[in-house]
Protein backbone atom coordinates (compact mmCIF):
# COMPACT_ATOMS: atom_id res chain seq x y z
CA UNK A 1 0.00 0.00 0.00
CA UNK A 2 1.40 3.34 -0.73
CA UNK A 3 1.28 5.59 2.41
CA UNK A 4 0.25 9.66 2.19
CA UNK A 5 2.13 12.19 3.81
CA UNK A 6 0.97 15.84 3.78
CA UNK A 7 3.82 19.21 3.11
CA UNK A 8 3.37 22.60 3.45
CA UNK A 9 1.66 24.04 0.58
CA UNK A 10 4.59 26.40 0.32
CA UNK A 11 7.07 25.82 2.67
CA UNK A 12 8.37 28.64 4.79
CA UNK A 13 11.66 28.37 4.08
CA UNK A 14 11.36 28.60 0.48
CA UNK A 15 12.71 24.84 -0.42
CA UNK A 16 15.59 24.70 1.63
CA UNK A 17 14.60 21.27 2.85
CA UNK A 18 14.32 21.86 6.48
CA UNK A 19 10.89 21.64 6.76
CA UNK A 20 9.88 18.17 8.38
CA UNK A 21 8.39 16.34 5.77
CA UNK A 22 11.79 15.97 4.02
CA UNK A 23 12.73 13.67 6.99
CA UNK A 24 10.01 11.63 6.20
CA UNK A 25 10.62 11.58 2.04
CA UNK A 26 14.32 11.03 3.14
CA UNK A 27 13.66 8.28 5.09
CA UNK A 28 11.28 6.43 2.48
CA UNK A 29 13.75 7.03 -0.22
CA UNK A 30 16.31 5.45 1.54
CA UNK A 31 14.69 2.24 2.44
CA UNK A 32 12.68 2.83 -1.90
CA UNK A 33 9.30 3.23 -0.82
CA UNK A 34 6.96 5.34 -3.31
CA UNK A 35 4.43 7.67 -1.79
CA UNK A 36 2.42 10.16 -2.39
CA UNK A 37 1.75 13.77 -0.92
CA UNK A 38 -0.90 15.76 0.09
CA UNK A 39 -0.18 19.74 0.24
CA UNK A 40 -1.41 21.64 2.89
CA UNK A 41 -1.76 25.41 3.64
CA UNK A 42 -1.21 26.82 6.31
CA UNK A 43 -4.95 27.29 7.05
CA UNK A 44 -6.12 24.10 6.32
CA UNK A 45 -3.38 22.65 8.84
CA UNK A 46 -5.00 24.23 11.93
CA UNK A 47 -8.64 22.97 10.93
CA UNK A 48 -10.63 20.03 12.20
CA UNK A 49 -9.63 17.89 9.00
CA UNK A 50 -5.79 17.92 9.56
CA UNK A 51 -6.03 18.59 13.59
CA UNK A 52 -7.48 14.89 13.38
CA UNK A 53 -4.64 13.87 12.03
CA UNK A 54 -2.24 16.34 13.92
CA UNK A 55 -2.72 17.48 17.06
CA UNK A 56 -0.45 20.07 16.96
CA UNK A 57 -1.59 21.18 13.95
CA UNK A 58 1.26 20.50 11.84
CA UNK A 59 3.37 18.53 9.31
CA UNK A 60 4.36 16.01 8.44
CA UNK A 61 1.64 13.25 8.83
CA UNK A 62 1.57 9.66 7.61
CA UNK A 63 -1.66 7.71 6.34
CA UNK A 64 -1.20 3.63 5.38
CA UNK A 65 -4.44 1.98 4.95
CA UNK A 66 -6.19 2.45 8.61
CA UNK A 67 -2.68 3.75 10.27
CA UNK A 68 -2.74 7.16 10.53
CA UNK A 69 0.80 8.38 12.55
CA UNK A 70 2.33 12.00 13.16
CA UNK A 71 5.52 13.10 14.80
CA UNK A 72 8.41 12.93 11.98
CA UNK A 73 10.44 10.86 14.79
CA UNK A 74 7.58 8.38 15.11
CA UNK A 75 7.18 7.99 11.49
CA UNK A 76 10.37 7.89 10.28
CA UNK A 77 11.08 4.75 13.39
CA UNK A 78 7.45 3.31 11.60
CA UNK A 79 9.86 3.34 8.17
CA UNK A 80 12.65 1.81 9.75
CA UNK A 81 11.17 -0.26 11.47
CA UNK A 82 9.10 -2.04 8.16
CA UNK A 83 11.73 -1.79 5.78
CA UNK A 84 15.28 -3.08 5.32
CA UNK A 85 18.37 -0.44 5.57
CA UNK A 86 17.72 2.07 8.20
CA UNK A 87 18.18 0.10 11.61
CA UNK A 88 21.04 -2.55 12.21
CA UNK A 89 20.21 -6.20 12.73
CA UNK A 90 22.40 -6.98 15.80
CA UNK A 91 19.51 -6.07 18.35
CA UNK A 92 22.19 -3.75 20.79
CA UNK A 93 23.32 -1.85 17.38
CA UNK A 94 19.75 -1.69 16.65
CA UNK A 95 18.95 -0.29 20.43
CA UNK A 96 21.94 2.45 19.85
CA UNK A 97 20.88 3.67 16.21
CA UNK A 98 17.16 4.55 18.23
CA UNK A 99 18.93 6.28 20.60
CA UNK A 100 20.69 8.40 17.98
CA UNK A 101 17.20 9.47 16.95
CA UNK A 102 15.98 10.22 20.02
CA UNK A 103 18.98 12.55 20.51
CA UNK A 104 18.77 14.06 17.75
CA UNK A 105 15.16 14.81 18.18
CA UNK A 106 15.32 15.35 22.67
CA UNK A 107 18.95 16.41 22.69
CA UNK A 108 20.35 18.53 19.90
CA UNK A 109 16.99 20.06 18.10
CA UNK A 110 15.65 22.05 21.18
CA UNK A 111 18.93 24.00 21.79
CA UNK A 112 19.00 24.66 17.97
CA UNK A 113 15.09 26.00 18.11
CA UNK A 114 16.10 28.09 20.75
CA UNK A 115 18.12 30.03 17.92
CA UNK A 116 14.66 29.82 16.05
CA UNK A 117 12.93 31.49 18.93
CA UNK A 118 15.81 34.34 19.67
CA UNK A 119 15.74 35.09 15.55
CA UNK A 120 12.47 34.77 14.38
CA UNK A 121 9.77 34.64 16.94
CA UNK A 122 11.71 37.08 19.40
CA UNK A 123 13.48 38.73 16.50
CA UNK A 124 11.99 42.10 16.97
CA UNK A 125 12.46 41.98 20.59
CA UNK A 126 14.79 44.35 22.28
CA UNK A 127 16.85 41.54 23.98
CA UNK A 128 17.71 39.80 20.46
CA UNK A 129 21.36 41.01 20.35
CA UNK A 130 22.07 40.17 24.10
CA UNK A 131 20.10 36.99 24.20
CA UNK A 132 21.36 35.71 20.75
CA UNK A 133 25.18 34.97 21.59
CA UNK A 134 23.86 33.12 25.23
CA UNK A 135 21.22 30.58 22.72
CA UNK A 136 24.41 30.39 20.15
CA UNK A 137 26.71 29.18 22.94
CA UNK A 138 24.40 26.72 23.99
CA UNK A 139 24.45 25.20 20.48
CA UNK A 140 27.99 24.90 20.45
CA UNK A 141 28.09 23.49 23.50
CA UNK A 142 25.95 20.25 22.89
CA UNK A 143 27.68 20.55 19.07
CA UNK A 144 30.95 20.39 20.51
CA UNK A 145 29.93 17.29 22.84
CA UNK A 146 28.58 15.64 19.54
CA UNK A 147 31.64 16.13 17.78
CA UNK A 148 33.73 14.65 20.47
CA UNK A 149 31.55 11.67 20.03
CA UNK A 150 31.77 11.17 16.57
CA UNK A 151 35.40 11.76 15.96
CA UNK A 152 36.60 10.77 12.92
CA UNK A 153 34.01 8.38 11.99
CA UNK A 154 31.67 8.06 9.28
CA UNK A 155 28.67 7.89 11.26
CA UNK A 156 27.78 7.39 15.08
CA UNK A 157 27.70 4.23 15.11
CA UNK A 158 28.56 1.78 12.78
CA UNK A 159 26.74 1.78 9.61
CA UNK A 160 24.37 4.70 8.43
CA UNK A 161 20.70 4.39 10.30
CA UNK A 162 18.08 6.23 10.94
CA UNK A 163 19.45 7.74 13.85
CA UNK A 164 22.02 9.55 11.41
CA UNK A 165 19.53 10.83 9.15
CA UNK A 166 17.40 11.80 12.04
CA UNK A 167 21.03 13.51 13.40
CA UNK A 168 22.31 14.84 9.90
CA UNK A 169 18.15 16.38 9.85
CA UNK A 170 18.71 18.61 12.95
CA UNK A 171 22.01 19.56 12.45
CA UNK A 172 21.36 20.69 8.70
CA UNK A 173 18.94 23.48 10.80
CA UNK A 174 22.01 25.30 11.80
CA UNK A 175 24.23 25.18 8.66
CA UNK A 176 23.00 29.00 8.02
CA UNK A 177 24.14 30.13 11.20
CA UNK A 178 28.07 29.35 10.27
CA UNK A 179 28.47 27.24 13.81
CA UNK A 180 27.93 24.04 12.17
CA UNK A 181 31.56 24.70 10.31
CA UNK A 182 33.02 25.29 13.54
CA UNK A 183 33.05 21.67 14.35
CA UNK A 184 34.58 20.39 10.82
CA UNK A 185 33.98 16.62 11.44
CA UNK A 186 30.04 17.57 12.30
CA UNK A 187 29.85 19.50 8.93
CA UNK A 188 31.68 16.89 7.23
CA UNK A 189 29.14 14.39 8.13
CA UNK A 190 26.30 16.43 7.42
CA UNK A 191 27.79 16.84 3.87
CA UNK A 192 28.10 13.16 3.38
CA UNK A 193 24.15 12.92 4.93
CA UNK A 194 23.14 15.58 2.13
CA UNK A 195 25.29 13.43 -0.52
CA UNK A 196 23.42 10.23 -0.01
CA UNK A 197 21.48 9.64 -2.91
CA UNK A 198 18.49 9.15 -1.42
CA UNK A 199 18.68 12.52 0.33
CA UNK A 200 19.34 13.95 -2.89
CA UNK A 201 15.84 12.75 -4.12
CA UNK A 202 13.84 13.56 -1.40
CA UNK A 203 15.30 17.44 -1.34
CA UNK A 204 14.47 17.65 -5.13
CA UNK A 205 11.20 16.63 -4.12
CA UNK A 206 10.24 18.96 -1.97
CA UNK A 207 12.33 22.12 -3.95
CA UNK A 208 10.13 21.03 -6.96
CA UNK A 209 6.83 22.26 -4.74
CA UNK A 210 8.20 25.08 -3.14
CA UNK A 211 10.47 26.15 -6.17
CA UNK A 212 6.83 26.56 -8.39
CA UNK A 213 5.39 30.09 -9.32
CA UNK A 214 3.02 31.02 -6.14
CA UNK A 215 -0.36 30.32 -7.74
CA UNK B 1 20.07 -9.53 33.86
CA UNK B 2 19.65 -6.94 36.19
CA UNK B 3 20.36 -3.66 34.16
CA UNK B 4 22.25 -0.75 36.09
CA UNK B 5 20.92 2.98 35.41
CA UNK B 6 22.67 6.27 36.78
CA UNK B 7 21.07 8.95 38.55
CA UNK B 8 22.53 12.41 40.57
CA UNK B 9 23.86 11.95 43.19
CA UNK B 10 22.06 14.68 44.45
CA UNK B 11 19.39 15.69 42.10
CA UNK B 12 18.87 19.88 41.55
CA UNK B 13 15.16 19.47 42.40
CA UNK B 14 15.90 18.46 45.55
CA UNK B 15 13.55 15.02 45.04
CA UNK B 16 10.71 16.54 43.24
CA UNK B 17 11.16 13.70 40.91
CA UNK B 18 11.40 15.92 38.01
CA UNK B 19 15.28 14.07 37.12
CA UNK B 20 15.21 11.80 33.79
CA UNK B 21 15.72 9.12 36.06
CA UNK B 22 12.35 8.91 37.10
CA UNK B 23 11.25 8.30 34.08
CA UNK B 24 13.09 4.88 33.76
CA UNK B 25 12.65 3.98 37.09
CA UNK B 26 9.07 4.48 36.20
CA UNK B 27 9.03 2.27 33.14
CA UNK B 28 11.26 -0.24 35.46
CA UNK B 29 8.41 -0.63 37.67
CA UNK B 30 5.78 -0.69 35.57
CA UNK B 31 7.39 -3.92 33.62
CA UNK B 32 8.56 -5.32 36.85
CA UNK B 33 11.97 -5.28 36.36
CA UNK B 34 14.30 -5.25 39.67
CA UNK B 35 17.45 -3.00 38.58
CA UNK B 36 20.54 -1.42 39.99
CA UNK B 37 21.79 2.32 40.33
CA UNK B 38 24.99 4.36 40.24
CA UNK B 39 24.86 7.73 41.34
CA UNK B 40 27.30 10.19 39.64
CA UNK B 41 27.97 13.78 41.03
CA UNK B 42 27.96 16.74 38.78
CA UNK B 43 31.82 16.51 38.37
CA UNK B 44 31.97 12.92 37.72
CA UNK B 45 29.58 13.36 35.13
CA UNK B 46 31.45 15.67 32.71
CA UNK B 47 34.19 12.92 33.15
CA UNK B 48 35.54 10.54 30.23
CA UNK B 49 34.40 7.61 32.25
CA UNK B 50 30.91 8.81 31.81
CA UNK B 51 31.03 10.93 29.32
CA UNK B 52 31.89 7.16 27.20
CA UNK B 53 28.64 6.22 28.68
CA UNK B 54 26.81 9.55 27.84
CA UNK B 55 27.86 11.77 25.17
CA UNK B 56 26.23 14.74 26.61
CA UNK B 57 27.55 14.44 30.14
CA UNK B 58 24.33 13.53 31.66
CA UNK B 59 21.82 11.05 33.66
CA UNK B 60 20.15 9.03 33.28
CA UNK B 61 21.94 5.59 31.41
CA UNK B 62 21.53 2.28 31.28
CA UNK B 63 23.87 -0.99 30.76
CA UNK B 64 22.54 -4.35 30.84
CA UNK B 65 25.51 -6.74 30.14
CA UNK B 66 27.27 -5.63 26.55
CA UNK B 67 24.36 -3.34 26.01
CA UNK B 68 25.13 0.33 26.91
CA UNK B 69 22.37 3.16 26.04
CA UNK B 70 21.75 6.93 26.96
CA UNK B 71 18.89 9.32 25.85
CA UNK B 72 15.53 8.67 28.36
CA UNK B 73 13.33 8.26 25.77
CA UNK B 74 15.69 5.61 23.90
CA UNK B 75 15.94 3.60 27.34
CA UNK B 76 12.29 3.66 28.21
CA UNK B 77 11.58 2.19 24.47
CA UNK B 78 14.26 -0.36 25.26
CA UNK B 79 12.55 -1.86 28.08
CA UNK B 80 8.62 -1.78 26.54
CA UNK B 81 9.92 -3.41 23.53
CA UNK B 82 10.99 -6.18 25.76
CA UNK B 83 8.60 -6.52 28.33
CA UNK B 84 5.08 -7.13 28.04
CA UNK B 85 2.95 -3.79 29.72
CA UNK B 86 4.27 -0.74 28.25
CA UNK B 87 3.28 -1.18 23.98
CA UNK B 88 0.08 -2.64 22.53
CA UNK B 89 0.44 -5.69 20.89
CA UNK B 90 -1.66 -4.62 17.68
CA UNK B 91 0.96 -3.36 15.46
CA UNK B 92 -0.95 0.34 14.74
CA UNK B 93 -1.83 0.63 18.26
CA UNK B 94 1.91 0.01 18.71
CA UNK B 95 3.00 2.00 16.02
CA UNK B 96 0.65 5.30 17.93
CA UNK B 97 1.91 4.86 21.29
CA UNK B 98 5.62 5.01 20.33
CA UNK B 99 4.34 8.55 18.55
CA UNK B 100 2.81 9.90 21.34
CA UNK B 101 6.56 9.08 22.97
CA UNK B 102 8.32 11.37 20.49
CA UNK B 103 5.69 13.77 20.54
CA UNK B 104 6.29 14.36 24.16
CA UNK B 105 10.00 14.47 23.59
CA UNK B 106 10.33 16.94 20.61
CA UNK B 107 7.28 18.60 20.53
CA UNK B 108 5.67 19.09 24.31
CA UNK B 109 9.17 19.07 26.50
CA UNK B 110 11.02 21.83 24.10
CA UNK B 111 8.39 24.70 25.05
CA UNK B 112 8.12 23.46 28.45
CA UNK B 113 12.24 23.58 28.37
CA UNK B 114 12.30 27.05 27.42
CA UNK B 115 10.69 28.18 30.63
CA UNK B 116 13.74 26.68 32.34
CA UNK B 117 15.68 28.59 30.14
CA UNK B 118 13.85 31.91 31.11
CA UNK B 119 13.66 31.25 34.98
CA UNK B 120 16.80 29.59 35.58
CA UNK B 121 19.05 29.80 32.82
CA UNK B 122 18.59 33.40 32.17
CA UNK B 123 16.89 34.05 35.15
CA UNK B 124 19.38 37.22 36.41
CA UNK B 125 18.61 39.07 32.70
CA UNK B 126 16.53 41.99 32.05
CA UNK B 127 14.24 40.28 29.48
CA UNK B 128 13.09 38.15 32.10
CA UNK B 129 9.92 39.68 33.19
CA UNK B 130 8.88 40.76 29.83
CA UNK B 131 10.07 37.18 28.06
CA UNK B 132 8.28 34.91 30.73
CA UNK B 133 5.01 35.52 29.29
CA UNK B 134 5.86 34.98 25.85
CA UNK B 135 7.25 31.58 26.72
CA UNK B 136 4.71 30.84 29.22
CA UNK B 137 1.93 31.24 26.18
CA UNK B 138 3.89 28.96 24.11
CA UNK B 139 3.50 25.97 26.65
CA UNK B 140 -0.05 27.59 26.93
CA UNK B 141 -0.72 26.92 23.53
CA UNK B 142 0.49 23.35 22.92
CA UNK B 143 -1.11 22.08 26.19
CA UNK B 144 -4.58 23.72 24.66
CA UNK B 145 -3.68 21.36 21.61
CA UNK B 146 -2.61 18.32 24.01
CA UNK B 147 -5.71 19.07 25.87
CA UNK B 148 -8.35 19.28 23.31
CA UNK B 149 -6.75 15.78 21.67
CA UNK B 150 -6.94 14.04 25.12
CA UNK B 151 -10.55 15.42 25.53
CA UNK B 152 -12.44 12.92 28.33
CA UNK B 153 -9.95 9.79 27.88
CA UNK B 154 -8.37 8.42 30.48
CA UNK B 155 -4.94 8.51 28.20
CA UNK B 156 -3.86 9.33 25.05
CA UNK B 157 -4.43 6.57 22.76
CA UNK B 158 -6.71 3.43 24.59
CA UNK B 159 -4.46 1.66 27.48
CA UNK B 160 -1.90 3.31 29.14
CA UNK B 161 1.34 3.10 27.36
CA UNK B 162 5.10 4.27 27.29
CA UNK B 163 3.71 6.95 25.25
CA UNK B 164 1.36 8.53 28.68
CA UNK B 165 4.62 7.44 30.54
CA UNK B 166 6.45 9.88 28.63
CA UNK B 167 3.86 12.67 28.60
CA UNK B 168 3.02 12.34 32.34
CA UNK B 169 6.75 12.77 32.99
CA UNK B 170 6.91 16.06 30.32
CA UNK B 171 3.92 17.36 31.88
CA UNK B 172 5.08 17.06 35.38
CA UNK B 173 8.01 19.43 34.71
CA UNK B 174 4.97 22.53 34.05
CA UNK B 175 2.82 21.34 37.48
CA UNK B 176 4.52 24.03 39.79
CA UNK B 177 3.97 27.25 37.57
CA UNK B 178 0.17 26.60 37.69
CA UNK B 179 -0.31 26.39 33.58
CA UNK B 180 -1.02 22.82 33.75
CA UNK B 181 -3.64 23.54 35.96
CA UNK B 182 -5.38 25.65 33.60
CA UNK B 183 -6.41 22.48 31.78
CA UNK B 184 -8.34 20.36 33.86
CA UNK B 185 -8.17 17.30 32.00
CA UNK B 186 -4.46 17.39 31.59
CA UNK B 187 -4.09 18.36 35.64
CA UNK B 188 -6.23 15.03 35.67
CA UNK B 189 -4.42 13.05 33.48
CA UNK B 190 -1.15 13.65 35.19
CA UNK B 191 -2.83 13.02 38.43
CA UNK B 192 -3.77 9.63 37.23
CA UNK B 193 -0.11 8.56 35.88
CA UNK B 194 1.06 9.99 39.47
CA UNK B 195 -1.46 7.58 41.32
CA UNK B 196 -0.09 4.45 39.59
CA UNK B 197 1.20 2.50 41.64
CA UNK B 198 4.53 1.99 39.76
CA UNK B 199 5.31 5.88 39.60
CA UNK B 200 4.56 5.67 43.62
CA UNK B 201 7.41 3.43 43.49
CA UNK B 202 9.73 5.45 41.32
CA UNK B 203 9.36 8.73 42.94
CA UNK B 204 9.76 7.17 46.50
CA UNK B 205 13.17 5.66 45.47
CA UNK B 206 14.45 8.58 43.74
CA UNK B 207 12.93 10.82 46.84
CA UNK B 208 14.44 8.13 48.92
CA UNK B 209 17.95 9.29 47.82
CA UNK B 210 17.58 13.10 47.21
CA UNK B 211 15.97 13.45 50.78
CA UNK B 212 18.86 11.81 52.23
CA UNK B 213 20.78 14.46 54.38
CA UNK B 214 23.96 16.02 52.14
CA UNK B 215 26.95 14.10 52.75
Amino acid sequence: MTPTITAFERSPDGGKGLARDTRVRWALEEVGQPYEVRLVSFGAMKEPAHLALHPFGQIPTYEEGDLALFETGAIVFHIAERHAGLLPDDANARARAITWMFAALNSVEPVILDLFTVKVLEGDKPWRKERQPLAEDRVRNRLGQLSARLGDADWLDGAFSAGDLMMVSVLLRVKASGILDEFPNLAAYVARGEARPAYQRAFAAQLAINAAPAS
